[in-house]
């Protein structure tokens, strides 16, 4: 750890909702000062930190940004290229520029996973009606067209059962404009799905926690749990296929892998490279949560070792679900977790809650 | 719940050391803003929650906070008497002034603890060197001297252990005007010292943590450990006093309780009606630890039941304990906690791990 940053060293967290905000309240917990950056006023993470409400495109706000933190992170893939660049001329970008180009466009993500080894759904490149008819004949029905860039909850995508269905999914997915970079996906008939939270020092060490089952509900995660309902040869098969992202990529962070298990087989579904949803479970299961490992991994801190030392379902409370609190804080098993956000909008996420499930 | 504050309301929290700061993350949590006031510059606390700093005495300061926070707590119990009078104008202050008033003075402490029936070391006021002899003659030899108010950490306390050690004894505690109202207790030969965090919620319920068994070393609290090493049937007692007192002051808050157990008897030593650092163990073994229950009890909500889940040892580190923080981060079940502060004066409280403790 000598060459860990010093205790009162600033984080700089791009982006400041509910993750930013987590990972805010975590390096505080490690003795570190937190910075956040976001172009929307009153975001979450502003409750808990010092927040620079700018545009991503302000210079002059991301340098005075850069020259008062110590290393920079983020709590969302979708940050333009050019501010970046702008913060990597003087800071640490931590996960690194390389590990976010390739998990923020679909395309060189599913090509990156295929070449180090790893299933992913069959896949095209579509950027027009046309390319879009031609991919759904090859690739069969049922598939689903994707935004390469900036989809989020289901956002961007649509399903399509038959050929038929082209020009009105292409017109969803595209827009006015009627042109987009899109990727038509085959079809995985799944079992299950379950991701993989991990980490990986600056020492290169890898540290995994255990994969959990997740359960969507209009595209947006709703439940995960652990243990995972999956053999134990698939879950060791998800973390090593995670620890080979990592690898590969030479990565810093905290990463989040997405995976469908079909017929025992697993395929990547896709790769946030951030703290992720599904690990929220590990406020309640884990020594150190994901949070701080995230934190420890890019202020050079020896990992956490992941341990689970409970079984946990960790719920997203979406929307008016809020209206639910009451119930659940007269739960002795339930350690919620609220966003503070003032408007409950219909599929916006507002907090989550932990049950700590007692074994038997 | 339907009488709890709205979230996004404000907490005023008074005191921005460590445990305002974590007060202030639990209420975060619960999706509450908080406000801290604090005559520091650069306390733990602003750096996570908006800070005031200004004097206890600033008039204007203390009528800006009350009209921006919707009720007012405080992380300590010397908080001046017309401070509180100011604020009491306009907002709820929780836990009440009468307990205030009670765990501020050891003299009308230890009166109400033996006026409701618990037992407390033998004691007597003093506010002469003439007292303290006449006084010790009484409760005999070792005794200890202590000022009546604004004592911690072993602070404004001294052992006598002989007649002849009156005169220094005295000049100690009371300092260049020789005078003060101090308070000279008979020692009490214990053989554990344990602590109840107790709770009593807006509505009157009561919901008491385990008893910890807590071990001082120079006055200050080293480790809290739960399962304390006593009997079921002191552990039960303790709890039982606990609630006597929360139920007696009409108690809206967190009381931390230290006990003395002497040949098996339980002897209160002192109140603290506040969160307290013997419970801090509470995060690690808990769904709801103190914060979040001294949170829940202002504001209306059910309190968490105070179950644990899981053994464990709660150790401060102190001063330049803060060098073992390399060997800490490697352990496996050690949760790390740090409070932000930049100097590792002797004797200053930097932070705590909580060792979860796996039952073989």
């Amino acid at each position: 750890m000598s060459d860990a940053l010093p205790l009162g060293s600033t984080i700089g967290i791009l982006g400041g909702g509910q993750l930013g905000r987590m990972l805010a309240m975590a390096a505080a917990r490690l003795g570190y000062l937190a910075q956040v950056y976001d172009p929307a006023p009153g975001c979450p993470a502003a409750q808990v930190a010092p927040c620079v409400t700018a545009a991503w495109d302000d210079a002059e706000a991301l340098d005075a940004f850069a020259a008062a933190v110590d290393v920079v992170t983020y709590e969302f893939e979708n940050i333009p290229a050019t501010t970046l660049d702008r913060l990597a001329e003087t800071r640490a970008i931590r996960p690194s520029r390389q590990a976010l180009r390739i998990s923020q466009d679909r395309l060189p993500e599913k090509e990156f996973l295929n070449r180090i080894g790893l299933e992913t759904a069959a896949f095209m490149a579509v950027t027009s009606e046309q390319d879009l008819a031609e991919a759904l004949s090859r690739l069969g029905s049922p598939a689903i067209l994707k935004t390469r860039r900036l989809g989020y909850d289901g956002k961007g995508q649509v399903r399509i059962t038959d050929p038929a269905e082209v020009p009105t999914a292409w017109a969803a997915v595209a827009g006015r404009d009627r042109t987009v970079d899109a990727i038509l996906e085959g079809f995985v008939p799944f079992e299950h799905e379950i991701s993989v939270i991990g980490a990986r020092g600056l020492d290169g060490r890898i540290a995994c926690f255990d994969p959990a089952e997740n359960v969507h509900r209009d595209g947006i995660l709703r439940t995960s749990t652990v243990p995972a309902g999956v053999p134990a040869r698939v879950t060791q098969d998800a973390v090593l296929a995670t620890a080979r992202i990592l690898s590969a990529l030479d990565y810093v962070g905290v990463i989040g892998v997405e995976f469908f298990v079909a017929a025992g087989r697993l395929v990547v579904n896709e790769i946030a490279p951030r703290v992720h949803n599904s690990g929220h479970w590990t406020e309640a299961g884990c020594a150190v949560d994901q949070f701080e490992q995230h934190i420890r991994a890019i202020t050079g801190w020896p990992l956490g070792d992941g341990a689970r030392h409970a079984d946990v379902q960790m719920e997203n409370l979406i929307g008016d679900d809020i209206r639910h609190i009451p119930r659940i804080a007269q739960e002795a098993d339930a350690r919620l977790h609220l966003y503070g956000k003032a408007e409950a909008r219909p599929g916006r996420k507002m907090g989550h809650v932990n049950r700590i499930v007692r074994r038997g």
